[in-house]
């Protein structure tokens, strides 16, 4: 097996210190993911040293002109901007990298693409497999380089997961079965986000949170053949924000569950709802394989739980709990002794610090990271667990 | 909400010990659940005291004469048969248990009826709902007690489950979601076995393990409106029992995937394996409602964990990791001070004591118990969703 | 290592059915422990068949004439008395059980010892090192076999933490700590019962649960050298029994905490009390050896923690989380199919089996089950951490 | 209860963001305390915004130039020294912040007090309680702001568990149990570094794990009246640094086990130690209360374990599994949604952003960050445990 599991090529670079250029990085969006982001670009040097390069916060975009100067001075951005075609046009910025909302990744993609820009997208890449297949078209035109940002690809315990099967610990797989599980919209007054309105999410919870279970089980079983699904909204209605007297339909589903093929012939099952009272952020899965077993759940991000068939003691046959912190564990040598355990917020680190070494040292972004082929890929898949809902057949997913 | 669950008529009755009556017990079958039923009889005075009858262990039924002699006296049976027949015609027999494997559960059965037995029959009732269907006919025309021995819906802790749900803890149901997990034939070596063979078995995981968790699903949901499933036969050929160096194809399914819709509008999914590898008899849930969710899991079958909702103290909202070993519940008060902690083997005892008390003061089997009707239904299901696994379209449970 | 572990004499013998003879036992006391007791000696042919003995339900007894009659009818005793002489000279008995409470241990068994009787005895011996250090001298004088009844050597996971240690995996071991936590008497309305008398118990959580832990520290880590402990009484006086208007001292500790210096040179913490809420019966240890943890909590008693430094594979090294319940686990192969867990009753079939056997079969009691030497050995610590906490000072055990 | 636990005050203020004004830091030290600072210096305004002041890195000191330039480099200071007195005079720091070896503590702070910095020092504050004495004493004189940086008091779920304490939830408290394991320096090769030596640490565990848990017992549960302790050097020799082929002597111990006397009346255990296999980072403790239990693991930081025994729904109580990761939790609205669960880091950004308001807004240090006072008093509690394993003798303490 190999001997660490990370950016194993840097960790190869004896590059001398002085030579560290910087690369140019524009941020549309400053909520919750802009936020995510832009602290990991910050903290790339902290960490990952010496640093492919050093990120420079070039500038923020977002709609109000208070939040986002504010949002720039609080994140350390040189600049901001209010219209992202601004943004995309400074010289500066190299990277692009969208933390908008689902009906704003197509469009500034697009544009970012045509600028020459390298970019990473926020997941899902499109509102549906026909804008994303739009997005792929563009940055493989532009021949830049693109990531689609399923970041829990760069939890240590999932990257974890994927060096076992590489490794051939598991064996043939039978079995991958991922449940993600949240609670935020349970209370019926809640009002009507944006992420319960199809025209700017898409889709409900499949999208948000069915699309990281599927990339994960293409990254880690590989693709999907079919799938037979049902959803349900439970909620039908909800008050307006804009004016809670008054309601309005919901027009996504509260919840998806689907049974899944894949094309090496193992079989599972895909869940994920906003309904799980008690789940706060709970994406986890369970692979098993002809030789071994493996679990995981991402609030106990730093665990991996591995039984391995071919134990040499029997008697202490068992599931492992691997506490994945130790310096041979993929990422872990850049944080801090084990034990010491990280936060969700490294995933974000990890991601595009991998993805700063494939822009400045010309490497491939997949198959570690996602792509926007991935991206497109995964929204396949959400197109066809809707259309088994509506339709009541199984469907056959053809990339 | 009620003080106490377990056998709550049976805790009321006043009953001077000098009465108890004895009631004669026959079962066919001597090996696993041979045992488990033959010493949950024996067991029941020392535990439930005083009971509703002294089981009497009047004969014990098996194929090979010196196997079956020795059962009956390990157990401490009376006499022992080789025939059925015999078993069924001994007058001194009132309640017939039928232990036997999957082919024999209906010819005995309806026999024992038309004798005028009560009746337990391990689960699943028939080979498939047509075969389960007669029985339930023999039984209703026959006018005896009768159960179908799905001992889980004894532990306490999915008694509990239960107890909150009747309660109004969970409110509205929205997701079920069950995996009965094992591992024992992942060897590719190991024996082509009768549980392996249709014609015996009528099915694999689906009757053996789906079978447990479809009438969990209805026992503590509802009934379930449609399926749509996938299964998968993954070790196509395996050696023959009584020559190894042959093979002989497996002709049941290694594992089922189902996406489930209830009645009552709640969606989940269900799935049994045998290729699980780490998963020793994981049956496990979990549920989610308006107010409250439980998980629940077999290996650890003296815990449920809950979580609550409306927690009068919010900073300590967390799932309850509930140990279900106090008097107050189910069964409990009948066996140890809390903490020590109860056995497998102890729904056993729950069942057929509950069993004897539902005979002896004339008591309804259902609900806590499954009848046969309850057999019959989970047998719909269990065909449903072979239905669907073959011909790639949701199919409707009509019963 | 070793096939397997349990009987493993026993699994030798080919011994006819036809010749199993019988074993008349006689039991004092019929509440907890000979409930207890008296089931385990009845499932011994069930689980172990064939079994050493048939054991034969002689005779019980206990002061109260209607319930201990009612006790023999319900666990199947020939006979009954109130008067434990008339028990100890009934030739039929050939195995003493004395489940009686403390104060009742010396006494019976040494009268038991002079009329011949084999002797198990309920822990702890005396109620102190005095009292047990007599006993012990009579069952060596009498010549007859005596087993302190310390079952949780006879856990399974115990058992296999035991046999880990035998094959060298731990290594030299540095540490063990244990805690045996209850809640049981935190309400200051709670009675004054005889186990909070020290005329009656000799000691509080001391004798009660630490000696369960100091026989455990010395059943897997060796003797105890040195003490060093503090005792608390939180609640000082409590209701009568007899008159709840009247107040009583408590006269025993309500909890102990002690360090432990052990002859092999490793170091660790005892402590029992029963003021720790949310904890039932919390019977935990942890051993850290040079090669290998374990870690045992008698709450989920089916589980032993294990984590092995010498890991073939790095990256998967973390706590096997191991379910002793496979056919090559202790005592397992006797019970069910692996995942199919036991309870904490199971302790005594296989204690009172294996005393069985080593009086059938002339076999030691040592070193897997604790002699009344080991019950002196507990009681000699016991008196050292009293003295310690009384006088401040690290008190040296000279046995 | 208080509506919201973290940075109240702060909380409070509505400061215009333009007048955020900045705070020279400098810090000694760049490797493993120097990095977990430095970040989380320059993190602050990401998560507390507005923070009470923009930390300014206006210098890092360490011995050797060539690292600590390129330390200055990646953390982002604008300047090094390699001479400490240097650091402390230059007039735009403010805040000196001590993350050098144990015997850089003394002299440095005191010397940073006269020159009017404020401090934070990272723990134990001495070596001795001699030597943190004269350190409370410098700072006492110069009225500056001082915090003895025991940074687990800012885990959210340390944090909460005070909360619950002080908001009553516990009762009067009866128990303290607190372990911290690592495994470290088992290897018998692992060389003889500075932690090794009590003229460079002072002591081994027990200043270095052990001192957390002690402050971690004042901090929870009140002052220590009296300590019974034992040590051990297991590996009493070990290969030099400077020269592998020789070895040196262990001058501190490898492990310490005490029990303790609180002065409320509380009694528990204290244990550390770098020999328990598999055991990481694990600073455990557990807390018994007349009404409620909590339970703690660093390894599961974002955890807290709550057994709430006046429950008003009595079938559910168990323990309460808190994922303290909710905005009404300490300090995690300043970080992510609920589920997206923090890391070891974070309790440093918590700990310098409440020394931060402390010193701008010069509020007191204490109760929730430890002082200078409280790092005196912690090693005068170490020093007994020391005595106490030397004399075996029980130790008063008298601070």
């Amino acid at each position: 097996m190999s001997e660490e599991v990370g950016f194993v090529a840097m960790a190869k670079v004896e590059r001398k210190v002085e030579e560290i250029k910087s690369m140019g990085i524009g941020i549309l969006g400053y909520a919750f993911m802009g936020k995510a982001h832009a602290h990991a670009w910050k903290s790339i040097p902290t960490y990952f040293w010496p640093p492919p390069a050093l990120p420079r916060l070039v500038a923020i975009c977002g709609r109000t002109k208070e939040a986002v100067s504010e949002a720039a001075r609080r994140f350390g951005f040189e600049q901001y901007y209010t219209d992202w075609n601004l943004l995309i046009k400074n010289p500066d910025i190299e990277i692009f990298d969208n933390c908008g909302p689902n009906n704003m990744h197509a469009e500034p993609c697009i544009a970012a693409a045509e600028a020459g820009k390298h970019i990473v997208c926020e997941k899902p890449l499109g509102r549906n497999a026909e804008e994303s297949r739009r997005m792929l078209e563009a940055v493989r035109k532009a021949d830049v380089k693109h990531m689609c940002a399923y970041n829990y690809r760069f939890v240590p315990a999932v990257r974890l997961a994927k060096k076992l099967i590489e490794d051939g610990l598991l064996g043939r797989i039978y079995h991958f079965r991922a449940r993600y599980l949240q609670e935020w919209i349970m209370d019926p007054n809640f009002p009507l986000v944006w992420r319960l309105r199809r025209d700017v999410a898409g889709s409900g919870p499949l999208g948000d949170l069915g699309s990281h279970i599927i990339d994960l089980a293409r990254f880690l079983v590989g693709d999907i053949k079919a799938v037979a699904a049902v959803t349900r909204t439970f909620i039908k209605e909800r008050p307006l924000l804009e004016d809670p007297s008054k309601k309005g339909l919901v027009t996504v589903e509260d919840a998806f569950a689907s049974v899944v093929e894949f094309d090496n012939g193992a079989i599972g099952t895909l869940e994920a709802t906003r309904f799980a009272g008690g789940r706060k952020n709970y994406n986890s899965f369970e692979i098993n394989g002809e030789k071994a077993s493996v679990e995981f759940n991402l609030e106990r991000l730093n665990e991996l739980r591995v039984y391995w068939r071919e134990e040499p003691v029997r008697d202490i046959m068992g599931w492992h709990e691997v506490l994945v912190t130790e310096s041979y564990h993929p990422f872990y040598r850049y944080y801090w002794p084990h034990g010491h355990i990280g936060g969700w917020e490294d995933t974000f680190k990890n991601e595009l610090c991998h993805f700063l070494d494939c822009v400045v040292n010309d490497k491939s972004v997949a198959p570690y990271a996602a792509t926007f082929e991935d991206g497109w890929k995964v929204d396949m898949v959400c197109d066809a667990i809707l259309e088994s809902a509506e339709t009541g057949k199984r469907i056959l997913i053809r990339c």
